[in-house]
């Protein structure tokens, strides 16, 4: 199958009031810079990138540049050796002037990762997940650009990483019959009313869900922790509750919040603080244990993510393949983690519906623990497939491909 | 004086045969991103962000977006609070979603920040390193965005470092009159043949350059250590000789490589590896030392350098204006550096014209050592007012403004 030629979509989605805000971003409308793969099939690969609407122009723009090499490739071709491929587009000698490996230039590279790998599950006519599962650790790692990760990570180290979790596979395979747990989102977006946060929780436990999150990060911290109160209180003390300040505080401010809200008793407070600063991260996460840290949805690619656990910076690596290097450098990543032993719960850009593969292929393949997935279900009526929660569980897909289809 | 439109140019020039190439940048074109704040007045205010070419539209796009609101503002109000503008620009709440502060919206940002100082140093008709020796500690901090900050740096703090060094000023002035002291990279561009670098060399010391660089980072070591040799051969042992690797190596290439460079005694080692990997410099620092690591032209922010900083990865920082959120952010990471005691040695994205004004400020205002600044004069012929060497020695600019105004 030979890509033939490329087309890009700008797509925009209007969100109802308060919906995806948080403190940080608080007018948010969901979009994606679409790569589209067509070939001489009927098939179409599809790769998605997220933001927020403003400047997608300019990431359909630079989707344009980093995919023009791609027009008369074979798909299983190009794929033996992605890794190569893969590098060849990061480091054009010009291009990379413009990241490197960040920013709009990589959001456009996970468009264009994203495409190929959707063609090539479509093109054997297998979901993402089923592929993936399928290639040897060799043909894996060869999709993977482990360039600058040499003193913690070699291809050796990551192939001997798949390879000894090959024979425990089966035991990990009944998370395809009970489908993998999802976390509700969409209860406390920052800009809901306190009863309608109270409303959504009720709604969210009633329909199965155990864990939930709270957006915090109020210019007064008194509001927070007056919600964080009120949504443990409506789920109960059983309920896995998360808070996501979403980068508003300065290290100082992070650890007289975090403190105070540790009396909700919060499974992890998410980007206390801004995303690139690795040592704010690990003042935050050393002072408040045994509090936990997570963050990942604004680190832009495996270097950062290196330096941050190599730090002891985060308990949970929320790594998002709409915003990293795509699908390549989101196992790169897990296998990062996976090595130095921290568990990977995406942010879901895509609203899950290219991580629900993903991450049964992070448990079954690299034996990454079955936490749960981040569930965002504002877009579900433009999918051709959306990903499918039954009693908060994230049913199995089966249609071929990475479930990035949208409707016209 | 009122801005009354933003104007935006792509400009972009062709460059001679291997010059500008680097280990990783083979084949550059050097392009500027120029936001032109037009006013009621005769005069415009320029603002240069730098790019190899390719996608140097991406941020004439980006500059679109940033600088929209700056129309109708009086320049001496807007600049009297600049840093709260600057604050409101980098964390508009969904453009911010492509960086944030980084990749191709940052550098945008440098285009309309260096646009609004050099504006203000016009209608104050004087040269920029005059009209930031004019302001009080106060007035220049205002124009900063201290956030993210503030466990290493408060605003009382930044003021307090430029007040102590008020007194002291006129001891630092003699630059004034020896003119600034530059150091020759053109002399050691990648591609060129061994003989041209050799030639090149006896042609810089002859017009009294001191002080060279060289480009490695070749596929061979031997390569960088044979012509490192014939430099320092030709240069003498009194020269003094850096080494930029241009972010080539991984970190045990780069461990194995500098100690082999070490034979010829650089200086300093550049950009020995990934620009974002904190943690890999300051293995490289430790490891190397008592051979110095400089590192900035591919860090995008305040808060990557902090880290750097706070790691002790960096002996010299080399933070560019046309890189960083233009001459606030430089500002800021110079108070940074100075307050923790590293040297400012700046990357010229900007061919030293916006430099040359702010290493004088550097050194009188903030005490920075007099060390030297980079001189690449292959865009000479297109400003208006290029910047003047004498004897190796950057000479004073008188023009107002910020040395950017660019020939039609």
């Amino acid at each position: 199958m030979y890509i033939t030629s490329i087309e890009i979509k700008d797509k925009r989605f209007d969100l109802a009031e308060g919906v995806g805000s948080d403190a940080t971003h608080t007018t948010p409308q969901y979009a994606y810079a679409v790569c589209c793969l067509n070939t001489d099939a009927q098939t179409t690969g599809i790769g998605l990138a997220f933001t927020l609407g403003a400047g997608n122009d300019l990431v359909c723009k630079a989707i344009e540049y980093l995919s023009v090499g791609l027009v008369g490739r074979e798909i299983e071709e190009l794929m033996s050796d992605f890794g190569t491929v893969y590098r060849g587009m990061v480091d054009s000698p010009s291009f990379r002037w413009l990241g490197p490996h960040k920013g709009v230039v990589q959001l456009a590279l996970a468009a264009v990762v994203n495409a190929c790998y959707d063609l090539w599950a479509k093109s054997r006519q297998v979901p993402l997940w089923k592929l993936l599962l399928d290639l040897t650790p060799e043909q894996l790692v060869n999709t993977l650009d482990l360039s600058y990760l040499e003193e913690v990570l070699t291809r050796e180290q990551a192939i001997a990483l798949l390879t000894d979790n090959l024979s425990t596979r089966n035991s990990r395979k009944d998370v395809l019959i009970t489908g993998y747990k999802g976390y509700d989102t969409s209860v406390g977006w920052f800009n809901f009313s306190d009863e309608k946060i109270v409303e959504n929780t009720k709604k969210a436990i009633s329909n199965g869900f155990t864990a939930l999150k709270l957006k915090v990060g109020s210019d007064d911290p008194l509001r927070d922790i007056r919600r964080a109160l009120l949504i443990r209180k409506t789920a109960g003390d059983e309920a896995t509750i998360m808070v996501d300040a979403n980068q508003k505080w300065n290290v100082p401010q992070a650890l007289d919040i975090c403190k105070r809200l540790g009396e909700i008793n919060p499974f992890w407070i998410e980007e206390p603080t801004h995303p690139d600063d690795v040592f704010g991260h690990q003042t935050i996460a050393r002072t408040i244990a045994p509090l936990k840290v997570a963050a990942g949805e604004h680190i832009p690619n495996k270097i950062i993510f290196k330096n941050f656990l190599q730090a002891k910076a985060m308990d949970f690596c929320q790594v998002d393949a709409v915003r990293v290097g795509g699908i390549s450098e989101f196992l790169t990543i897990s296998l990062l983690s996976k090595s130095m032993g921290i568990p990977v719960v995406p942010h879901v850009g895509d609203m899950g519906q290219i991580h629900q593969h993903l991450v049964l292929f992070n448990h079954i393949g690299m034996n990454h623990e079955h936490l749960f997935l981040e569930h965002i279900p504002h877009l579900k009526q433009y999918f051709d497939n959306p990903a499918e929660i039954v009693d908060a569980y994230y049913q199995i897909p089966q249609t071929p491909g990475s479930s990035s289809d949208l409707k016209d």
